[in-house]
């Protein structure tokens, strides 16, 4: 049996973990052979292919990034892109179809299931941990760790200088990296999408936190936004979603906060780096044992499904599901954590 | 209202972050005030306190250890234990306690509220994460962490001289540190106290890997056994748990390859470092919620509970159930991990 | 004998160091007692101190940021400034002064040793290590660390998506973090402010890499300017140095390759993580040497001169030294770095 | 122009990137063209070689070990050794042979160029910095590093129960992996292979600092000899370099710690994870310098020499310097470091 594998979307650290787990246990366990399709569903689209066996997947487990590459390509926007797929499947002998990746690729994976017959298993990929099928996804604990480092150098040059430090994480429509983040950081303030910030409030607890003699860090989501709708956009493009770009929150806000305070504020935005370099043990295990499993799915021929991670358990779940709803911040959770603000 | 704290049993990354927790929502939300008792369980023994409130917490959630101090003391093996514990808690005021700690602090703490009525709360402590109550004890993820940074960098060295290298991690009872750092290392051999090992299977995984052209990593928990028991102790002497030493399997194993595989090997042990420094990020999440939840249960007389974690929730269970049974690597996981095995 | 200390300047990984140094030798070799002023030259003009003795600098050394804060005060500027320093001096009866910091506080404890006979010695500090006087300044190595770990990291995510990676780094006129972090990371391009930059020269370059399959990365000072003067400054505001704001040269960059070569480009400003967390061993090294020196020149009566490293010899130059040349990238060492362009 | 390269010795971070650097250079500037050995001197003496070309040297920096191997193999021990090494670089027409290694791989070099005329320039390597010819060797500083983030772990474990650490370190003949790492980490104990030490000062050092109510760390070179010989050699076995084993200083002072202080006592031995893994910022950029300013030797026909470090510069200095002096710990360094004991 041929087995292909792909990943698509932004990259996240683990994605050569999930390869290499599939292809190791495919290969010694069950006789597989497998095929690599280069950036997403770009790949079986155009026909371009590797061949994936041990000796391709030796040494990457520690390696940021896809061997395979990525893209955002979406067959259904293609022409026909179904039918170019299935022929892609058809001339390679590939029999099922693991596909790695968030949202959007699972979404098309889901479709070309359901309504071609596909046989197709899911991984689920998003380093904003914004899927609510699974309790984490991979590479979300690596960005959770570099902004948290970078917060802890900020507490020093904050508290030399009596300044405040507005650190911009990523998290378009969830807050995740910057909730975690912002904890374990011990920032003093952390603004989320979930929920519209109020500057005045802000600017409180950053006074608050001047009177007991030290220096505040704010943690602000790059998708956070104002109450009062008064954040102008840097610029009018959009990004390779479609969606409005909406960097600048941060230097926005340090804006904001200087005039109020009359305080130093600075930025710094981490941007990319939360998502590239090696990923961390956790994301390891949590991406191997996602491979591992969905190599068993295809043994089981339960096409259609999806692992995920519940409590310390890999499960199967509907692909559908994959895409049902976005798993935001809780309010009851948010407020836990806001005993810290200030 | 003024509660007690104390942590027991070995230092762990994160016990800076449960205290800090407790102390911070104590005060802010519930307007109690904080008794931290040092060492362990010798501080109410020995009525040894400091004041625990705000600005004694700030800048301890990055910091390993405990500001409270540990010990292994046990009340109940003290003349008098119990009596002198209760004058304590009377003279001090104190209507509440946290016991932040494993196993041994954590029975002493169970005891204490149902055979004499001291109303405790418990907060679970093992860096080895062999708590069966709980899907993850802080501290783990943070000697993971640290072992498995290791691991990649003895790969290079591994390979350049074509050596095995064996890695001594620590996991007296239980091999999860083994485990996850042995995957997430990319180690070639896995070897855990739930089974014990063939020397002749290791050294096998070991050739297989050199035909590969690849230096072999062998990843040994401190507590695993070979088969046949032929492992001879370095010394008749016992720890402080009152258990034999069992170090000294990685060297002993180190020697046993060098004389049946004719190659070289060399051992490191990584001691205490896995235990110490600043909490991963994943940590000092969990410690801060686990000391939120904890004073959460005080605030609800929840007494004779312990704060757990379930997926992404924190819950409480019964003291009695911390101590019930010790979590050990069931043998489907070790099968699965043992794909990348040789 | 009473020594004064304080820190002046920009934060640095390392100043705890030196005072440690000075303290530590001070008081266990000489029997001398020391005087610690708050927030720089601001400190000894407002008469605010605090008491340094071995208890108080015990645990700083692997902790960024100062303890004795700092300020960008200069008493020249200030009404009597001299005159109140030469005050608190008196009244604290302090006889010698250590003063650590870069080009200003160092300029300021040169003139007041040479017009005001004020018993000064100084400890050079500059994170961008353009002081002509040294082989190199303290949190330098730390910067580049933190700078190259994060060009390590963006690799992965150039390569999975075939962008181009813009990194913004430190450097206001003197290119050093930019040269020794874009060389440890592996960039394809380095840009420093002490040559002006040709775009077009730039996209050839991320075009030859794009040709080898690879995705570039380009390090970019925040003071590098292009040839022809194009670029927009983002505001008109000055600094705190006095200079017009520079910030955006990175971001400005992004939009002129991917306008010119139809690439997608990104960019991450690294900010103040550069300067903030604890110092490198190097840097920890080399600041606890320059505090063992300094207060060896304090011993000989020694004023008006400041330690500097040359070779692994720490020597005594004259204060004056310090701020007479900027010690900018020569183009011959430039060009030797250029070979990895492209 | 055909040019050879090789590694010898123990492996170092740093190797890959002197390897690219002269691979780049060359190519690019020079128009040469590259043959790398592999195994050290094995690789000419057996005609094993593999070609090095741009591609081969790409994304090898950050990568520690090296990707040509090493080895021991001296062909002066080997029959008719300088013959078969001269037939193979004929074979290959290798014009000229640049050789990275430390005392013994140099001195091969040496004797290979002063007595049969072969063009040889060396680059020297040695993780223990104890070449006298240059001021730092790559390798040194990220060995440092790696043993300060382990000292910095152990600090707080050590506080948390008040016990004694000791950390044994690399060094077997030269101290300066100890001295830099135990004085960055705050050791309050460093023992160096230079000066034996004696264990009742040991212990004095030890009692004084429990006694400031800090528990101490023990930073021991494997060097490091007691005064009175009283050292027990684990075994009577030879290292690869023919001298008898010395580990086990580091528990053997444990034990003696143990025995005479009455507190409890924790060996940590650090071992190869000290010379694995990904070069520090420093060390790449001082082994790229060497590779490049390597071929710069061989394009000079300036044969016979090695590159050194002087200050910030790259000089060349004969191949017989390399080997003439070990570079050993300065007494006065020693003493001048010897202020933060107890």
């Amino acid at each position: 049996m041929r087995v292909g594998v792909l990943t698509g979307g932004g990259d996240c650290p683990g994605l050569n973990a999930v390869i290499r787990g599939i292809v190791r246990k495919g290969t010694q366990e069950y006789g597989y052979d497998f095929v690599g399709f280069r950036d997403g569903w770009r790949g079986p689209l155009e026909g371009r292919s590797v061949r994936l066996d041990i000796p391709a997947v030796r040494g990457i487990l520690p390696r940021g990034g896809t061997i395979l590459g990525s893209s955002r390509t979406n067959p259904f926007k293609e022409q026909d892109g179904v039918r170019r797929i299935k022929e892609t499947l058809a001339k390679n002998e590939v029999e099922a179809l693991v596909a790695i990746g968030g949202e959007d690729t699972l979404g098309v994976a889901a479709r070309l299931f359901t309504e071609h017959g596909i046989p197709c298993v899911g991984v689920p990929k998003t380093i904003d941990n914004d899927l609510s099928a699974t309790d984490y996804t991979f590479g979300f604990d690596t960005a959770v760790g570099v902004a948290t480092e970078a917060i802890d150098r900020l507490h020093t040059t904050a508290e030399s200088h009596m300044r405040v430090l507005v650190v911009e994480v990523m998290g378009r429509h969830a807050g995740w990296i910057a909730l975690h983040s912002g904890l374990a950081g011990g920032a003093n303030v952390i603004l989320i999408p979930e929920q519209r910030f109020d500057v005045d409030q802000v600017c409180r607890w950053i006074e608050s936190r001047f009177k007991a003699s030290y220096a505040p860090i704010v943690v602000v989501a790059e998708g956070a936004m104002p109450k009062d709708g008064e954040l102008v956009l840097k610029d009018g493009s959009t990004d390779s979603f479609g969606h409005v770009r909406l960097s600048g929150v941060g230097e926005w806000l340090a804006k904001e906060i200087e005039g109020r305070t009359g305080k130093e504020a600075r930025t710094t935005v981490l941007g990319h780096t939360q998502r590239g370099g090696t990923p961390s043990a956790f994301d390891r295990w949590l991406a191997t044992r996602f491979g591992l499993h969905a190599i068993d799915a295809v043994r089981d021929a339960d096409y259609g499904t999806m692992v995920a991670l519940r409590g310390t358990d890999i499960v199967r779940v509907p692909l559908s599901e994959a895409t049902a709803k976005l798993k935001t911040v809780d309010p009851a959770l948010y407020a836990e954590v806001g005993v810290f603000f200030g």
